[in-house]
């Protein structure tokens, strides 16, 4: 976590200047329910001095033409800061996108608290207003980049926040998968799939799997199986630094996922290859923003029994 | 467990007479590989006095053809007890099939142990010949009985000595389902899966899935998530004297598996009904047989660190 | 669960007469900060044309001494009915002393729902009142009996509710155990510690370390190890007519505790036997209550991601 | 992992120098069974041309007195290399007191396999002698420093290859423990106690209570809890380089052990405070150790079902 405060106080908000001028705003895939929601965001930061966009199917869903509608490519070459309004799926979604960039990102959530959609919608105005003259916690979380090898070409390529699923097929009642690390044999592994997910990954579908929490300050990525056939065959913390390759043995139907959101079959011999992408995704947050807060929060700790 | 001894002690073998006469044989899928090894079980079979029968596609598949080649519905109709040779998945194929015949099975595996295939095959003459003839240890098992229903209609049924299992499709982020025991809500569940399984299941998928072990004198199922998103969401025992009601209420591409073995597809609104079969398997072992030993050898317990 | 209703229809209730007229009235350990509601209680059972007689230590700890104080024995002798004012532990207390006694119990539960505290303290009166006069569901426990043999001699018995924990001390690394069931052997288990659980327990400690939930209608006990050095000793349902032995082999300052109420020292050799108990525990709950709408509200289920 | 190759190539050993002139031989707790083996490697040793020394208690336990016999200060001061001759737990010892020294060190197993005592003595011959000139894997894995605090006064300290746990009381159902790391609040947890692991440590008691393996590369404590109360109180990897303070809230008998072989009653309000230590494990391994081959050995993975 890296804390950030411009030049002067941020109690006197009105002498300090904007850090951001150019903000986009990305609302969730089926935006329109959202519109007024959209709409006083952007009203909220013309009045603080920012040229407001859209981003483009935002705009459409919407109808709030009005702001510029921009794509992804534009946000990111464009934009200073991009505002995400919606749950974790749609900060998932945009954050691989404009990764490569290096566009911080901030999550505005309009229901229940997200894991990296953080501020409530009702409070945007004081948490924003400070943020955008400089003052907030930086986040910085690993991406991981993903390759599906076939007969030693690469046939698919993915940038993933979560994670890199690998699945048997409906019908079948197992995939065997070969695992190795920097070239080392781990395991041959027979599950119904297996997860490789990063630190923000790690309170998504590797947590239902039985995986660790990960701080998102850890240089490892999590290897969940997914009911493993071996008992022993346990989550496992690895190095981010190194590259996993995940060799398809047996099974049929298999298939890989990426974050959940794309999505490539997979035949006898494919290998995955994952490894830690050179960007990185830049949360910001209130000041004072905790991770363990999030946690204790979304995980309902210290409420009783269960 | 029901010991069975016959009138005569079974030390003076030559005086006992035969209880079982009429023996099929039943291999596994792809038995050609086996046939020597059935050749073999077949004349020892003859040599004690029995009528030998080969099960048809075993008959076929090895070229056995001078026993005698009986469907199962005719092994069910004609036969006294049937020896299967092969492993678990073997024995579970035709036990779901002659389940309603009653008739008793021996299981003979070729490999390694299995949980329910407890003859080994190189012990097969000194085993069987007192089974022969009446010494022998009764081992009844559960069966479920699932059934499928669309808008009032069932629209497929299946008996399963393992499990009964609803999965999300491959590209589908979860299902949820909304399941119910006899009328009584229980929970509306969001996972990969459901698994339901019989004692003799519970030591295979739903123990991947982190179910418990059921000793197969427990009148219960295990209901067990996979990959629950809830936490709490923990495996279940529930009797099996009631009727579960798994109903598919969100989720692309969802299907269920009837012991791995037979398959459906599922749209939203269809409802799975679990209930306890009115037949049961009817295992036999050498006397002496011990769940526990056969527990504690698949497991590797006692044997170190891990 | 068995349904009663009296002769007459409950909703006629001035017309059924009373089905429990001698009622005590039992409180937590440290009852004075609830001598308002139980004086409460105590008026409205008069009102309603009971005897009502007070727990002698509640009686003693909130100077309620007006209603007759009764030991436990003599509750057990006189009284028809016993409300327990309290949490589950305040019921697991005085379950395991009625229980030889038949005496069917009623929780009030004056914080948060408990699992056989049902009745929130704010709607006894209407609860209660149809209960009074035969309108109730009856949910019938199964009750541990436990006993530690030295050198074949009894050197400890003990009811349980709940659960039999056998623990490690605290400065050793273990305790090695040696399980039996009926005379087999099962295993020699190395960890923390081993809980014997009855359904009632199985959502009480047995469930932190692992074990499945038991619905109370199953006639098993889940054994779950805690912290396994074998990561295939997964818990484990036995039928609860047998016996279950277990031998303490090794480890230091070893100890056993009953429903974590009543604890004993063990030595090398000592072994545990557990056993149904003839007795069962008669719990009261108003009609149309639901185990699993309880464990739903306890567990948290269907509240979110966690 | 940093391989080391002398200047010369290890193929013509007789060239290569030693690396390693004053070695110690250290055996386990009660040595006396393994007097031949310990000669045999000090004749071994002699022969290469090393100056042998026999740990002081090894040299007592089994009257090998003639080598010389040290204090294990002093082989820290005098030794360039140590030989632990025993398994995981005599490593475990020593390595923390020769931490601070720098002094390197090879595990010789007498039995079976140990996650840090790798070299079979079978072997050690052909295993040390490239060794001993140079070639060889470096293998360096953090440890813990810890420290007990009671009103602002470190009343106890302790290094830790493996783990620091807080325990519950033998009769104490649970104790609540307030978690912090770098001063912001995590929870406050209860369960029967609470494991902070090395990645060493991570294979061994973190392992039975639920927690991941973490690869010795990751900067990085897993804190597992042993039977939370809190069904999602899962374990957490934290960054080693932060400071974890974990406060005993309630329970009785409450203690403290680290690496479960020092120990200290604790009580409430104590504060145990886990930071990485400065000194770090210095293993040495034969060339192409693999950190994979022995988790999949000492886990039984690829060898059947379970």
């Amino acid at each position: 976590m890296i804390p950030h405060t411009p030049p002067h106080p941020a109690t006197s908000a009105p002498a300090a200047p904007l850090r951001f001028k150019h903000v986009a705003i990305v609302g969730k895939y089926q935006a329109l329910g959202s519109r007024d929601a959209l709409d006083g965001i952007a009203h909220f930061l013309h009045d603080e001095g920012c040229d407001v966009a859209m981003e483009r199917d935002t705009a459409h869903n919407t109808g709030l033409m009005q702001y510029g509608a921009l794509g992804v490519e534009e946000i990111g070459a464009r934009c200073d800061l991009a505002l995400v309004v919606g749950g974790d799926g749609t900060m998932l979604g945009i954050a691989r996108q404009l990764a490569r960039f290096g566009t911080p990102l901030v999550g505005i959530n309009q229901g229940r608290l997200g894991f990296i959609t953080d501020v409530p919608y009702g409070e945007y105005a004081d948490k924003l207003r400070p943020m955008l003259r400089g003052t907030f916690d930086e986040d910085r979380r690993a991406l991981i980049e993903a390759s599906v090898w076939r007969d030693e070409r690469c046939v698919f390529k993915a940038t993933a926040l979560n994670d890199v699923v690998v699945n048997r097929g409906p019908a079948a009642s197992m995939i065997e998968l070969r695992v190795a690390v920097d070239g080392r044999f781990v395991a041959n592994q027979r599950a119904d799939g297996l997860i490789i997910a990063s630190p923000t990954g790690s309170t998504a579908y590797a947590l239902s799997a039985g995986g660790p929490m990960l701080h998102p300050a850890i240089a490892g990525w999590v290897m969940a199986p997914i009911a493993p056939h071996t008992l022993s065959n346990r989550p496992i913390v690895l190095p981010s630094d190194g590259e996993i390759s995940v060799e398809l043995v047996a099974g049929k139907d298999a298939s890989a996922n990426f974050d959940m959101q794309t999505f490539t079959e997979l035949t006898h011999g494919d290998r995955i290859i994952v490894k830690r992408s050179p960007h990185q995704l830049r949360l910001l947050h209130p000041t004072g923003w905790s991770y363990f807060d999030t946690l204790r929060k979304k995980l309902h700790w210290n409420e009783g029994v269960a």
